[in-house]
């Protein structure tokens, strides 16, 4: 594997002919040179396999149709759905996804930010729950990059906001619940969660008010496994689990305390990935468009890098309930 | 947002020093200057948030610092690990990753591997059904990008090469079945399946040679869940599913058919992906260290960039059995 990259000039050289001339033939404005002449540069450009430097025509074009989009985790069914719906958007426009894992690691968050912001990506789109408003302003803000940020604590006076209605998504968990005759419920989540996931809490209070047990546990399937043994020491016999893989956890974590669901326990999950389908019982759950918030996430920021002085836009989406056959009377 | 780029010529013009002045002290070449002029220009760059072009740097360092990795559905969640594995050792070599989903779509997979060549990214992973040896020939080998492809159809003679040992996974399968009395077995699996996933069938043929149903299958849930009803239409108690995917559609399909597993089918699956453990049973798989897989995938690829010339490397990483509950006596 040899490293010699060919040239302009070489295929200046081979079809001899100046280098202005293969510029202006390759980039299209071959009514100033005879049919013969365009031929001969095309078709030396294909014999020596000529790529028009990307680099160099950015500098010209300022330009490089790439968005960059950082997660927290790939492995994540919402996420990757997500990443899903905004790459089919952009690939649409021909834009291409430059994705990155960042782990919940702010200082991998730092890095990758700025290392993106130098291959000058056109815009950014952060699924993240690390980055604080300081880097906000310092990687972003300051340097003028279009972005949306979703899932974050308020960044709302800062970029376009697109979300889903996670009080309403929260209120229709506690109603359902409440329906079924639960007088003693949890909320399993994360300690410091993010504003969405705090707002399903809140949208849960309307109906339970302060009677409601908080069990801690990170969004995996490992923190939901976890929590299961905290919640045989409550009383309770619904559980709100914030997200679908914490409702998952739970259910290995209630089979390895040999505890039935939904008879001993009603579970009700929030995301509706496409595994709730395939557990048993099938899981009952909040559903997000998640699918539709990539889309409209990716439409979002292509028109603000299109329209950088128009008004700020908010979307809210709408959720809804999934009944499936994890919870029951209680 | 503004469109208005801070150049070189804003730092030196505010620094009142040239731009040769500034562009030598910003690449770390001080020693020629006063500590007062540096300690300027370093202060003019900071207020000015100055960041030098990413490309035009390029265009001299020639090293973009990005590997391109593409992967045909990264929310199948073997994809998803497999990339966690190349982006942790990735971002600890300083690189990007730059992801991207093909969607087993030719067309889409030579436009993602053009942009990304274009973008002149260092090296290339791909994990994909749909390339073919001439696009591999014309879009990799014939521009000289390293690559390393998985998962795919015949490319040894051209690359580096990394695999786990699908051959010995499927005679595991096949031996684990014959062992709890199953005479009448089924594969479900993709017509026209990749080499890796062929292997997994010819390795179960060494076990019950041409004794066995073939049921064909998309390698999604949705796929598995199909292909319930064709199996109950047979006389097979045992059945292969060739990954983890189909496994959990034949838990889904299986009880909509009021079937039960093990005690009806014995199930055993490949991956053996996080869910395996929550699915209800169970499920018995084969492990593939697929994490391992992305790290050591990305340091074959790194090494290979390294060092251009040296012998081509093959790699067979060991997979084995997982027990668990979704299989039994026959």
């Amino acid at each position: 594997m040899s490293d010699k990259k060919v040239t302009i000039k070489d295929v200046a050289k081979a079809s001899e002919v100046s280098i202005a001339t293969v510029s202006q033939i390759l980039n299209g404005n071959s009514k100033n040179f005879s049919p013969k002449t365009v031929a001969r540069v095309l078709k030396v450009k294909e014999e020596l396999n000529y790529v028009p430097d990307y680099f160099a025509r950015r500098m010209v074009m300022k330009k490089s149709k790439t968005i960059g989009v950082m997660v927290p985790d790939i492995a994540n069914p919402f996420f990757s759905t997500l990443v899903r719906g905004i790459e089919d958007v952009l690939y649409q426009e021909n834009f291409i996804t430059m994705l990155c894992n960042a782990n919940e690691d702010n200082k991998k968050e730092n890095i990758v930010l700025e290392e993106l912001s130098r291959r000058g990506v056109d815009g950014f789109i952060i699924a993240s729950s690390a980055i604080n408003n300081e880097d906000i302003e310092r990687l972003l803000i300051k340097k003028k990059h279009p972005f949306i940020i979703l899932d974050q604590k308020s960044p709302e006076e800062n970029s376009d906001t697109i979300r889903t209605d996670d009080f309403l998504g929260g209120q229709l968990a506690a109603q359902h619940l409440k329906e079924l005759g639960h007088e003693k419920v949890a909320v399993v989540l994360p300690e410091n969660a993010t504003a969405n996931i705090s707002k399903r809490l809140e949208g849960f209070r309307t109906v339970y008010q302060s009677n409601v047990t908080i069990i801690d546990a990170l969004l995996t399937k490992e923190g939901g496994r976890k929590a299961a043994s905290e919640l045989v020491k409550t009383d309770v016999t619904g559980i709100f689990a914030i997200n679908d893989e914490i409702a998952f956890g739970l259910y290995l974590g209630f089979r390895q305390l040999n505890k039935n669901i939904p008879t001993d326990y009603s579970i009700i999950g929030y995301d509706n990935v496409d595994m709730c389908e395939y557990v048993t019982p099938p899981l009952t759950t909040i559903a997000q468009p998640i699918y539709e918030l990539g889309q409209q996430t990716a439409e979002l920021l292509l028109d603000r890098i299109e329209n950088p002085k128009k008004e700020r836009v908010i979307k809210k989406l709408p959720v809804n309930i999934i009944n499936r056959f994890s919870t029951t009377h209680a």
